[in-house]
């Protein structure tokens, strides 16, 4: 058995943990669940109460199998727990690496959230509201790819797949008219081998399960 | 000068990293921003192209100064930042440890958003929306303070920094109506010494300032 499980279906925000996995390059055993069924298990939830994917349980040094749940954790957590794999920088690096995490996880979310439903903070709200604006935001990541190769710097981090995928996933969905940095950060992406390993399984495993 | 320079609002989202540098111990300097005028500023949006506060410059043990935004990445880079705190869990404690953070940073907030507007998310929208539904929400932060002492296990760590004060917020905005085992978890929050000097300093802060 891998020590890694991992929960997903491949039409989830799972493809980010699935990309993830596969720069990691250990053995995974992959876990498929579907909407409104198995993910709503009393088996599942006791994996994650939220009833969503993706999720992954780690069996660890220790022998006693943690979970992971939210696309980003799984993401921080596998990188620390390989560290042979550098896909978590070293010290100062982690500044923009924790920056660009969890700055896609909460203001990018957040504000891919009042996008899918037309929503557009305004006035005193963009002050409370963590996101500020889409603006903001379009604007924050145009500055975040524009720091190096990478978000983190010059090395390839797993904020790249989790922040990376965020911004894909806002391109292809035709959500945003990406700048001409963030085009070229998305090229370079999408030029990973384990990214097209990721988005191939995936979609493979969509087709089987019908449409 | 001190290594880390603080720049935030006594009333704003800048009092969860003031309590996160109060359980730090590390000498900081505070630069006090003002709504709409400081926070907009060239300097300051170099700093962070939000316009928002929190945020830090760390100076290193490579003497360049590093920028962190987002008051959970703040937290997450000053535990590993300070090993010697011990504010970060190590390896398999990490699982919990990014858990919930992320869980802070990515659907608590997106969940508190909607609900300042009163917004409810419905049918679809809990499957795509990453914060499901305000419900599945509170039962998962039930099943967050209810693993151990703190949210990491047995140490408190910068996940109940930033998690427990998005919690405390909650409770005392009265959007939420804490559980037995959150409200009991409120409680340890609230007796350590470091949240009450935070509170206490922004407090005399937020009064200096008038109002
Ligand atoms: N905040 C979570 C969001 C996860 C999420 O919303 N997953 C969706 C698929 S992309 C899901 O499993 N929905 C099923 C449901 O809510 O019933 C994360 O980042 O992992
Ligand atoms: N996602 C950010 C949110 C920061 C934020 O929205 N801060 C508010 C105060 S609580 C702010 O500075 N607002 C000023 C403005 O938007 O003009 C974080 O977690 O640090």
């Amino acid at each position: 058995m891998a020590d890694i499980i991992f929960y997903t279906n491949p039409r989830s925000r799972g493809q980010i943990v699935r990309f993830m996995l596969e720069e990691l390059g250990e053995p995974y055993e992959t876990v498929l669940l579907d909407y409104g069924t198995t993910m709503k298990s009393a088996d599942y939830l006791a994996i994650n109460p939220m009833g969503k994917v993706p999720a992954i349980r780690h069996l660890g040094a220790d022998g006693k199998g943690r979970v992971v749940t939210e696309a980003a954790a799984i993401c921080a957590y596998l990188a620390d727990a390989y560290p042979q794999s550098q896909l978590a920088p070293a010290l100062p690096d982690r500044a923009a690496y924790y920056r660009w995490l969890f700055f896609a996880a909460g203001p990018v979310e957040s504000a891919m959230l009042d996008r899918a439903r037309k929503l557009e903070t305004e006035g005193q709200q963009k002050v409370m509201a963590g996101y500020g604006s889409w603006a903001d935001v379009m604007q924050a990541l145009d500055i975040a790819v524009s720091g190096g190769e990478w978000l983190a710097g010059e090395r390839f981090s797993a904020a790249d797949v989790y922040a990376g995928l965020s911004m894909d996933w806002l391109a292809m969905f035709g959500m945003m008219e990406p700048s001409a940095p963030v085009a070229a950060y998305l090229q370079r992406l999408r030029a990973r081998p384990a990214y097209q390993r990721a988005k191939a399984i995936d979609a493979e495993l969509g087709a089987a399960a019908g449409g």
